[in-house]
């Protein structure tokens, strides 16, 4: 699917506020309800975007949130990632260039949840070789609006 | 602010599904649609949660995805992430543990764009003392339902 | 346990001096020695301090002192930790963030002592991946002062 | 000073109780107390051990302790670990074998305590190259008892 | 340009031999001379391959084969690249994912040209941070044939 | 077999151009065409050199290039590389100093083909302890021509 | 045995030239030609020195030199060691700090002998995890002379 | 000077005992003395070999051994390798494959005179931009015996 500028001011706006009404885009962008109707629409059937909540990890009681680099025996990342993906502290699975690592994102409760993670659920998963563990000290940017506005 | 159960359960409901309506929260948690609609916008004014879009970079043409760690000079790391922060590809920056690296995500139309990205915009960022570039082959999970249903 | 501002005064003066008497502290702080007692006995059942003898290892024989950085197989860290408690040799062991190390503080007569410690002892221990053994060559603070007076 | 068998006696007995009294430690050991005393102010003298309270960190506000390696430009490690000294924070320095490192180890209220140590306090001192953090997930074992009983 | 089937087939058969005469290659293919004069000629045109001779360096007298990378200063990469490739020695510079690195490939008569290459040459050039010579000990294989016949 | 001057020319002709006549070059070095066939036959069939096509990896749907480092067990080095040598994406490998690593050169149409080399075809090989994917980002020089002219 | 001043005057005339004899080095020094006798004959029955030949590897045909560090598994680094020791190739081999390893120094014909060295000979040796192979590209200083004269 | 089987007979016996007579060879090798004379001196002359005594560090009371890795500032290798020379602690100097290093072998009397080495005599030289110090733990084997017999 190619999106055209009517579709990306519609994402744009979207991206402003998730809650835009479809009469408030249209007002906005110029066109009609039922042209952001139908944009919308399908732009959600060909999964180009989907509505989500984002929460605050830390209002919520995940306080201890990594970056961890997993260094996997040749033939099994696929496997591996697909076993990590079941895991509720999981929340980013990704392949890399660089020494063959699934990068994994993960949020925890506490430094106990962490370690428990790494030494009992990690441990449990075949052909796992280093846990490279990062913990977050600090952020400063968490965004979803990918779109120039 | 302390979240309840019925916090938690609604939450859960909008992780499912962002676009649910309160009634429909209303009537599958079993809490009046005041209840929800009240909860709601404390969540929202305390910042637990937001409503947002999630869009799929490949979808709106970012096709390289990335995460580059950053060793930043003593000092400057506030500076340099305060900076990072307007650039429009960059979606994530954290300060980690480790080699007093920030880790910054980004998602960038091709190899080009990252490579420019790099030499021209980095580049101009006093106190970065080297760039570390992953580039992602292959992506296996990226989720925002962080609470266990 | 929450200590307020006079179990924090007398816990800088035993800092001070771990052979100050109740009396003396008492004064120094401007309360009765029963309140002194009475709160070094709590604080002292609720683990938040002990009386102890520090030694130098230097003058009882201890020349070489070592950081030992262990990278272990997943799973087995806690268990690989705990053999490690046994040994006279090491005075502290940790679990870090980084390669999934336990990192451990070890005290030997000399370097044979030593070596044997990592070729013996160690190899004894299933799981331990590699072994990084820093020597110490120079010592400049080794305080047990932990708070502001 | 040479330690023979009563000094190592009496260091053994201190060191599993660090308020043990001159008769009692006299009485298990069979020598006169004033042996006891004698070679006990001897040994404070020559300043082979003193006595302490260790404070558990954790109990006084101190959850965040951190191993930090210190990459340090040639010629200034004397004068950086000279500075570190001042800090309350830092509890440990010393100089290893390896990449010509100081290692410390500091007692931090909070990542965001460790996070300014690192960025404000560290970036004070000239000559400090790189800063590798690692943050303690859990203790095993933090003893003073380094004599074979 | 978009290559077809037919256009695969003369690239093929010039991979095996890059002396195939048009008529060898017609006939083996089986379409007209003119057919490929002109698909050859259009090829060149649009730079997809060029005819070359490939030299063994080992015979012509450059006896030390190396990879060597560099990390290069933020913003210098695209400068440095530049006054590489007028070196004689280097015949292959990219940018590659990772630290930042340039990668080349060079070729010498012996060690004491690569180190002076890297002694002198590479010194000249402003903003290499280091360099990490890596030499060839044994070679199995350095095709040309890209084409799956 | 020594080259002399004359052989020297007759390459740095063809190195220029892999498609001047014998005449053009006898003309241009100024000797006889016989002697031109005559020294080129002898360094084809000493295999001084050979005639090939050079094609442009992106015009042939090749559109990611990468530098592989592989980490071996040792022993198997010659084995792996001899199982590496049919794949035809691979079209370099080579032993080197520095952490007993074959490096390879790869070509693939894109990330999917290099990863599923990666985790399918490389895994299949018995010995590979680590693989190091560093991709191309931008090619600045890939040059045949190694005569000084 | 304790070395007096005679003694070190001695090594140190010794140091200077292998060739001295008795009584060149008793008048220099000057004591009795029977002393510098007896002297050196304690010397050498308690391997203070020995006398040896020193060759240039180059000049008898020994053009490779290398510095090859050994990752060993725990407990086997004895036995590797022993091993080790009755290659001719290897002239140096000692345990040092760091990431566990040996260190050896190797001296070879040629690129083949140290290629074969590694992937044959190291081969055989179990318990050796990782090799990682400095090939010297220029030599600036090889002495024995440790006196201070 | 190309070495025939009669030189490396003389070789072979004088690596075998440096004190070795001219007409204790000449009986073992079946030649005559003034062969051997004239071939030794040549072999002197041409600096093929040359009589040493070879101390052992620990018994004239250098009791640390390092090796060090150095990484220079690119350009003024050969000028720190020149300054090196100069100190009676560094025994050996080479430039080697790697991260552009030299690698040196010093003789230490103890680890203070190890870290004012590195601290204030290194620190001294311009261009040194890490040290790596390799503290040797056991040394298996320091032979100067390079010839097969």
């Amino acid at each position: 699917m190619e999106l055209d500028k009517t579709d990306f001011k519609i994402l744009a706006k979207l991206q402003d506020n998730g809650k835009s009404s479809y009469s408030e885009i249209a007002r906005v962008i110029n066109v009609s309800e039922g042209t952001v109707r139908a944009r919308i629409n399908k732009m959600l059937k060909e999964e180009v975007f989907e509505f989500i909540i984002h929460m605050n990890p830390n209002k919520i009681g995940l306080h201890v949130q990594a970056i961890i680099g997993l260094e996997t025996k040749l033939g099994l990342q696929d496997h591996i990632a697909c076993q990590l993906k079941t895991h509720q502290s999981v929340r980013f699975i990704g392949a890399f260039s660089g020494k063959h690592d699934l990068i994994i994102q993960g949020y925890f409760r506490d430094n106990e949840e962490l370690v428990s993670f790494v030494n009992e659920q990690l441990a449990k998963i075949e052909g796992i070789i280093s846990v490279d563990v990062n913990v977050e000290l600090k952020q400063y940017k968490d965004t979803f609006s990918y779109i120039d506005t």
